[in-house]
């Protein structure tokens, strides 16, 4: 007999999913689940993310990480709070994990949580957290070709950030290639070029974060 | 009531890894597992091996991608037999996939198969596939504090690889932290600087590579 575990798991999560999705916006937290490769740049992006954007949000961070808790001193060394989740062995964070982060941030006081998943581009594509968007990074030294072999958290991402778009001339990455396999798997999302440690690009990128940010403000307040 | 499913899935696994170790050791083939993110540089790395070492040894690939066949391709035009797995979703690759595999490759004609597990830094760490050693790829661009987040798979590596080494000017990597976290993880692992794709540091890897496949010839010959 063969059992198929993945659905009573991911019906657990989906369900401790919604009752996230709910108390985000019941206090008027956007949240952004950020995911990528190791390395990809996604603890960069978000302290570019929070230096655009600082101004006019309040923000709080969710650091996932099998282990370490490096990434959670860079985002509090900004003034921004911090809490970081160590999976301890999962490739993934799961809606629980949150839920429990979550408790830990002063709710009331935030407009937007950025969520950094386990750097991973299989695992983290199934696991629904309550978030408002799902966002993937890939970096250009990881190569064009990666949608073909990672197809689902290309589908699945409503915006996808190039990242270390500086580096484009020391790698062999095929732009044109990339945005076509990309629009054939998601026509939808935006694809932002990005050098988040230089800060080039970074505006293109937060200001759709910020459009939807605004977007779902006024949808809470409307009902 | 929690069952925890992953202990008799670990089982299965390895009981299938032990009916393949034996199987590669009665044929006289050496099996490499070669670990690494998405975008590392696994096929370049092995594309880089098998250059070095088709003269003196007769080689196979297995590649392993949730999905496409585009690495598999690249090393039969390499003219060196190769089966692509595609794991449909799974982060890793398992014992029976490799079983399947490698049913389809002339195994009494070959003297090494290479490996290249699903880009993943967490999920194939645990699982045994009947090979002689596994071995990790880190590329600069990933950061150096990769050890810090990953620590398994850094501490499992029998030899790790750190890929593209030529584009040190262009990133913010201390090679010296890198290597003294590694050291406290894994003391024993040799640690190789290459560039794969333009072949700097490759002998290093590939004569360590040649010395463990040697070793394991002369110790089956003699019992």
């Amino acid at each position: 007999m063969e059992i198929d575990v993945s659905k009573p798991i991911l019906a657990r999560n989906d369900s401790l999913a919604a009752e996230n999705r709910r108390t985000f916006s019941d206090a008027g937290v956007f949240v952004v689940d950020l995911m990528a490769s190791p390395g990809a740049g996604k603890t960069s992006t978000i302290l570019a993310t929070i230096d655009a954007l600082r101004e006019r949000y309040r923000i709080a961070v969710i650091e996932g990480d099998i282990a370490s808790k490096v990434d959670a001193e860079k985002v509090k060394a900004h003034g921004i709070p911090a809490v970081q989740i160590n999976t301890g062995g999962a490739c993934h964070l799961e809606s629980d994990m949150i839920q429990r982060a979550a408790a830990a941030l002063p709710m009331e006081e935030l407009d937007l949580i950025i969520v950094e998943n386990v750097g991973n581009l299989v695992c983290p594509t199934e696991f629904d957290l309550g978030e408002n968007a799902k966002v993937m990074i890939l970096s250009v030294p990881e190569g064009h070709d990666k949608p073909y072999k990672y197809p689902a958290i290309f589908s699945k991402a409503e915006a996808i950030i190039l990242n270390k778009y500086d580096t484009l001339p020391v790698f062999d990455f095929d732009e044109g290639e990339f945005r076509e396999v990309v629009g054939k798997l998601n026509g939808k999302a935006p694809i932002f070029p990005i050098s988040a440690t230089k800060g080039d690009g970074v505006k293109a990128w937060t200001d759709w974060l910020a459009a939807r940010i605004d977007e779902a403000k006024a949808k809470a307040s409307s009902s």
